[in-house]
């Protein structure tokens, strides 16, 4: 999980001697995707596992030899890789703004620079799935969000979307190694290849409540959803848990569904839908009668911004501030702290970056934003929990300017002030 | 990776006496991502392992008891699972068209309807990747194409990605491990860390150039480029192998950029560009000095398409045909075969779709485009290699009509006929 170039320098500064020199690498976004109020931080607790067990193997080592990537010392430097560095970082859950130094890794060179791609890829492809499922979660406005999207994307990107989106707010996943890996609640029932395999809808519907209880969700659209609907409470009773609708006019058909379901005795059946939702079709459902959301391409995907677009960029060498000058990617140098003010009511205001050395002055509802994640190497203590992440997150989005949550293109929900 | 809703199917099917029932399911797409001319199968030798090593373990067994996903009997069958049907398809690197029977299963239903999230996440993925490369690598006309965008996506889906990258025509990643595990050529140098990482520019590409010899690619877009284009030749010498620009108008820099090399006298000294480049800034630049492209973000997102949008479908059970007939997401049921017609001139005309057991008349230039892939849960012999595959693609582009591969948004190139 190394680019080709990260060893070429490292092969170099170990020639000559600037592989020792001690470095700061800032991660940080240029810009939000197009139209978008808010970042979210998604990925940091993956990093540092990552980071952590970042190692150059047997195999890895043989391959470096045989395609002759590096030379001799360098092959010898990698084999007793281990990450030594400190890094500070936004927690995980914290929203993010243009030029917000979401993570910073000082190391010498040699040990920094080798981390690039791997930090990239987490903490781009995560805050990506995870800035999309907030504003999901937003649009739902408290209904139950269930991540199905594993099918549309890559089959362990799946697993860490399906982390992203809990983290964000959904309420439970389909992708089972997510709920292995990393404890989060999985929800599933029936396909509508299972309609299919049976002589009629009645024989499956029959067959996955004596398997599942009257507790399960039936899927209604197979054939004719009014009669699928009479079929499910004919055979499940007015006890059945809910039914899932996958594809038409879903705003329409949930109605005409709670309609007939009441009239069947089954007030308390809920209504899932699910099919090409995104933030926008979820936001349009908010008047109808729908009790859960199944979201899938949309998720993985990102909405529209697949990739937070983060750069990992040196920025300091040696205690001297170190930054590209030339044309549109310009940015600036030396190490970076972050806080962000509040009104009194809590409601945030700008993020404001400034020099690491700096005291700022703290006002009663401001607070800094980085904190210790990793000491010589080993993860800081008392690190958040998923479920922790998955709070402060909650209440970070509660501070959001109104204006901010809307989902309509428009300026980041507060300005970067860079002091 | 596995979706909770085909364990809970599987449980009620062995429950209910129909997991044993004969099934066909197939994996399509319904249309092409908006506007596109044609999508590329890419993903089947990766698929092909992992359906083969497809087990759930231990520790997969004992989350699955733990959270109650199944009963007993399901754990039990599923600890001795292993595939033991057989797969058709159409060869990595073929192309397809909206309804083409890219892949089909055929086991009993247990058997099968756990493979639907593993087929579908790495078909949808490596296809969506590879359909967008292979419109870079049109638009590239025969130059150089260096994929580099790991760090902007997922970091095990920016291995596939590389992979799937070189399938479609491109000539090198930076990712190592896509190196190792799929035997991709590397690429890489420096970037602008190691540049700032040293006193001068001067000792950067001094340092540089005494560790990868003149033959390396020198980044000259620090801080002034001619600047660095006047160091890089001093340093260098007119042998030196490449430079890059990284960053600005691409076009103008790279037209300046061959004037004052030549005028150096380093005519031989090639041009590498990079920098948020897509199929249409890589057609923009055709007319310009450009030797090679380095791609990053648009190909590792599929350029506007970050998914195939491949479903995988219950078409026939113990020889009946099957579908969902309910509102828009309506298939066509039963077993299928596909050929294409190409005019006498190898111009591809028609996708044609017909029923399995049927016999086609086939002209002289048409072929049949799906061959067996596994064969009772074994590989079939003779499968092609990935730069067979990559072979494949290339021919099979040739075929397609001038119009369809143009890179506005269209038709796709040849319509499909379904009998």
């Amino acid at each position: 999980m190394t680019d080709h170039y990260e060893l070429t320098m490292l092969a170099a500064a170990l020639r000559d001697g600037t592989a020792e020199r001690d470095c700061v690498f800032e991660v940080f976004a240029r810009r939000l995707p197009e139209g978008r109020r808010y970042g979210v931080v998604a990925g940091t607790g993956r990093l540092l596992e990552a980071i952590e067990s970042f190692r150059f193997g047997e195999a890895e080592l043989a391959q470096l030899e045989r395609t002759g990537v590096v030379d001799e010392r360098t092959l010898a430097w990698l084999a007793d890789y281990r990450f030594t560095g400190d890094v500070d970082g936004y927690p995980e859950g914290e929203l993010y703004f243009p030029g917000s130094p979401i993570l910073s890794v000082r190391a010498p060179f040699a040990v920094g620079v080798v981390l690039e791609t791997l930090a990239l890829s987490i903490l781009n492809h995560d805050s990506a799935i995870a800035s999309a499922a907030a504003r999901m979660v937003s649009a739902a406005n408290g209904r139950r969000m269930i991540e199905m999207g594993s099918r549309r994307t890559h089959e362990e990107a799946a697993v860490a979307s399906a982390r992203a989106a809990y983290l964000a707010g959904f309420t439970a996943t389909s992708n089972l190694e997510a709920g292995r890996r990393h404890g989060i609640p999985t929800a599933g029932t029936c396909a509508h290849a299972f309609t299919l395999l049976h002589d009629s809808e009645e024989d499956a519907f029959r067959d996955q409540v004596e398997a599942l209880g009257v507790g399960t969700t039936l899927l209604v659209d197979t054939y004719d959803i009014t009669e699928g609907i009479n079929t499910a409470i004919r055979v499940a009773g007015p006890e059945l848990g809910a039914i899932r609708i996958d594809s038409g006019d879903l705003g329409v058909l949930a109605r005409q569904a709670r309609d007939q379901l009441d009239s069947l005795g089954a007030k308390n059946t809920r209504i899932v839908v699910s099919g090409d939702l995104d933030e926008y079709s979820i936001a349009a459902l908010r008047a109808e009668p729908v009790d859960a959301y199944g979201v899938g391409t949309s998720l993985v995907t990102g909405s529209g911004a697949p990739t937070a677009g983060m750069v990992y960029k040196l920025v300091e060498v040696d205690g001297r501030p170190v930054a590209k000058r030339s044309s549109s990617k310009e940015s600036r140098g030396g190490r970076k702290n972050a806080l962000r003010r509040h009104k009194d009511t809590g409601t945030a205001l700008e993020e404001v970056v400034f020099p690491h050395g700096e005291q700022p002055e703290l006002g009663e509802h401001d607070r800094l934003l980085p904190v210790p994640l990793m000491r010589a190497g080993d993860r800081a203590e008392g690190l958040d929990s998923l479920a922790q992440s998955r709070e402060r997150l909650r209440a970070a989005l509660v501070s959001v300017p109104w204006e901010g949550l809307k989902l309509s293109r428009g300026e980041p929900a507060i300005p970067t002030t860079f002091r």
